[in-house]
């Protein structure tokens, strides 16, 4: 796995003080790396520094396995929370879907693009409808029929599978069910969801609708981090359409799903580079 | 006043039913005028149709004084709402401000760049901060303090004012002051507010502050009719910038003020111009 | 085909005159026909006025086969240009393509969801790459080899097969072969090309690399009809997208796809929904 | 000069090595210095490692004045070019312009609201006719006129003033006369430009009327540091708006004025900054 092109990426954040930008330089100069992105961010009302660094391994002195050992008395001295990756460990993502196709399919397309660098291992859906779509681009697709009564136990087995397939991160492209606390809490900040308006407006069901009531002139679509509460997480990315009076809620739902593939395209793509840092339920993009 | 250059410009709404376009456009026809713009909307829905028309008078076998009369007998038989303009007769404005000198300062400009076409006739404001700037631009500048107790009367005192001067639009830029359900009755659809929120997100006090603690990835401005529900009347226009994690209160207001003026000065502009219409708590914009 | 759901769609640019709304509306009010879209424009420069009117057949005295000739005297009077079109009659389509898949995709998505009017009919491309995505689609799929020396004869073939299935509209969708003038002039304003780039800037060869090369700090893509001028045909349809110092040409192409699926989206739809007029090179979108 | 809320600002370019991050951040740490924003860039094709780093000098061992002196023996090593900044060293502006209005008032506007740290220490023109805005801004106005026979001497007047006034940015705010090449070389990158159009497109004389004779959907605003090529030199910021066939170049004037203020505005402020960093004829922003 340590091959050569590979690079480690560093996510932090931690009390702020003085010489963290420089020691942590330090420790990646010291050991032979080679800084190829560094973004921080400095939460000066909450007094918390955050930073993202991304080094080239090819002569590193350490075998990526070895890394984190090294590096966690640094961490300790200054207090951080810490995650560390490495650019060729490829995420693995489950698809959650119901019956529209849109998002499934323009996420299935980029990522046999190569612009989003995960393994699909599973669709999950409470209908079949989509099933030749996974099937086309070969990728398992299952079942689990969500009624008042089953959803407790189908969410235990999504869990289930998730867990045995190792999945890293839960995508929810138009999935039309709630996903309960215990399940979100299995996956914090690894479920990302589309909402198909400009939050914090129109939250809840029918916001195209909601918003073709307000007359407004521009519509939007939401991608963020699903929390316990509907709506409200860490916003990841945002971005609107221009409609006029002209518009029904017809071309709303249309201009829209072109906006949600734009969105949640861009916030999963964020998430498997590791750029996305949550902090005080908002997001930070370092780069 | 029948100026050569002069364009009649109709507004009307009505039943929908056969024959409209037809029996409106045979009318400016058989009269001799030659219709320059003309642009129908019909809300399916409700069943109402809409439709803004603009004719050339130069050779119009009426004068302005007498058109009315002569296509009141149509307007009846369609039971029409209607309204009629000539492009040669100024709209007289009062602007209303507090301390903000930024929304002022960008009408100014561009009602003397000619953007605009409309007479300031008074500048309105609770503060005298902002008289060098009406003094510069030679627009009369009167002060009405306002408080708790003083309110009502200083209301009184600026319809009386507005009245007096003859005034059709009233624009709010940035105006710190909730006017009366009474003052705003006095000024149906002719007062234009502007909000620093991509409403209905945000509405009330303080939206910049707001959308930062919500961690929104574009920030909004919505101009809009002022009616008696804060926030909630017809929405003229409105757009977005891009913020991100670095960006803190005081950037939001920055860019914030960049779009207030942008989206103030559009609507404004379709006002003057005859171009919006009204109703169920929306606008159409016809062209 | 004279459903209760069919609309007529009339084009036509004359001689600038009074009385060419009110007439035509006349004509269609006169025959019991309900005006659903209208809307005009004049080039007073040119002296040309263009109008489109979409009118509810439910009613209408004449059946589809007979309202041109119905119409013919009113369009001679004013010397007009005009085509008629039915809301009911699906246009053909064919989809030239070479080995990029993102249009192709994109198109079939939009054609199968509802969004795009048309029938494909074929898919042509110089390679056999995408056939897979054709059979997906269950859309007869073309392979024509296309080399210096059989280029013309290749073409030759395209059009027997294009007229053989009498096919409306030619979409280019990332084609990587130039089409003779012969080739465009059996087509004229009936091939939608998609260049990727904010044309005029960077035409011809690898847009991409020359905006990247300049520093641009936004990149662009072109929908234009195809002329025997390379990258000069009337412009349908362009959008830009921002990119910034971090990103290379691979990011290029990648924003660069989004771009290119979104402009090629709406000009096809503006085209097949008959809202297209092309004068002097450039086009009106009447709506 | 060393005030408490005082940063220092270090650009620098150098030749890509391993330890550049690591050891400056250690030379500011190492002295005290806490560091607020941290950016940097490589160009692996070119092999060129950009930083921007500001740091706070509240703590810092070294007064402003000897920073340099400590600092290089380290560029030293990296063969860095680099240039240091203090926040609090307000850069000194002369604006330059013709008859034209919007962007001298939007600039001195923006100035004053304080989101431009800059102080306008004169403003130049060919014209007489802006100075009423310059004496409400309280700005020295300096008249040169410009004919073929006086343009030499003109400019050797225009720079002897600059120098006398210690000028460190030229704003050419639709400054309608060419700098000669002996000006621009007293200000390299120094001297920032508006071009109205979306370079590379309609570059040189009445960009409007070729977009709209060419018939584009979008027109644009450019803003590039002057080179002796017109129109050639690095574009600092660039943004476009929506045009249709209902526009003519007097509205594509208007619609551009916005886009020439909003475009120009952002790209002095960059450069006020010290934000931009000038390589091969294209800019990072590093931030």
């Amino acid at each position: 796995m340590n091959k050569k092109t590979s690079n480690a990426i560093l996510l932090l954040s931690c009390p702020d003080r003085k010489g963290i930008v420089a020691e942590v330089s330090h420790f990646i100069f010291a050991n032979n790396g080679n800084i190829i992105h560094s973004d921080q961010h400095t939460d000066t009302e909450a007094g918390v520094h955050f930073m993202r660094v991304e080094w080239d391994l090819t002569d590193f002195d350490f075998p990526p396995s070895r890394i984190a050992r090294a590096f966690a008395p640094l961490a300790e001295k200054f207090r951080m929370d810490w995650e560390l990756y490495f650019s060729d460990t490829t995420l693995r993502t489950a698809i959650f879907v119901s019956k529209l196709d849109h998002c499934l399919y323009d996420l299935l397309w980029r990522i046999r693009a190569g612009e989003l660098p995960t393994e699909v291992v599973a669709i999950v859906s409470n209908h079949p409808d989509l099933k030749p779509i996974a099937d086309f681009f070969q990728i398992p697709f299952h079942v689990f029929e969500v009624t008042e009564s089953t959803k407790r136990e189908a969410e235990q087995k999504q869990l289930d599978l998730l867990n045995s397939l190792q999945v890293d991160l839960v995508v929810l492209a138009r999935y039309m069910q709630i996903l309960s606390p215990s399940f979100i809490a299995s996956f914090q900040n690894r479920v990302i969801n589309i909402h198909h308006s400009f939050l914090p407006a129109f939250s809840g069901s029918k916001p195209y609708q909601q918003a073709f009531q307000r007359g407004v002139k521009l519509i939007g679509a939401t991608s963020h981090y699903a929390t316990d509460e509907l709506d409200q997480g860490p916003i990841i990315e945002q971005d609107v359409e221009r409609v006029t009076h002209r518009d029904n809620i017809q071309s709303f739902i249309e201009k829209g799903k072109n906006l949600e593939k734009k969105v949640l395209g861009r916030a999963v793509k964020l998430h498997l580079q590791h750029k996305v840092l949550v902090y005080n339920n908002k997001t930070m993009i370092l780069d």
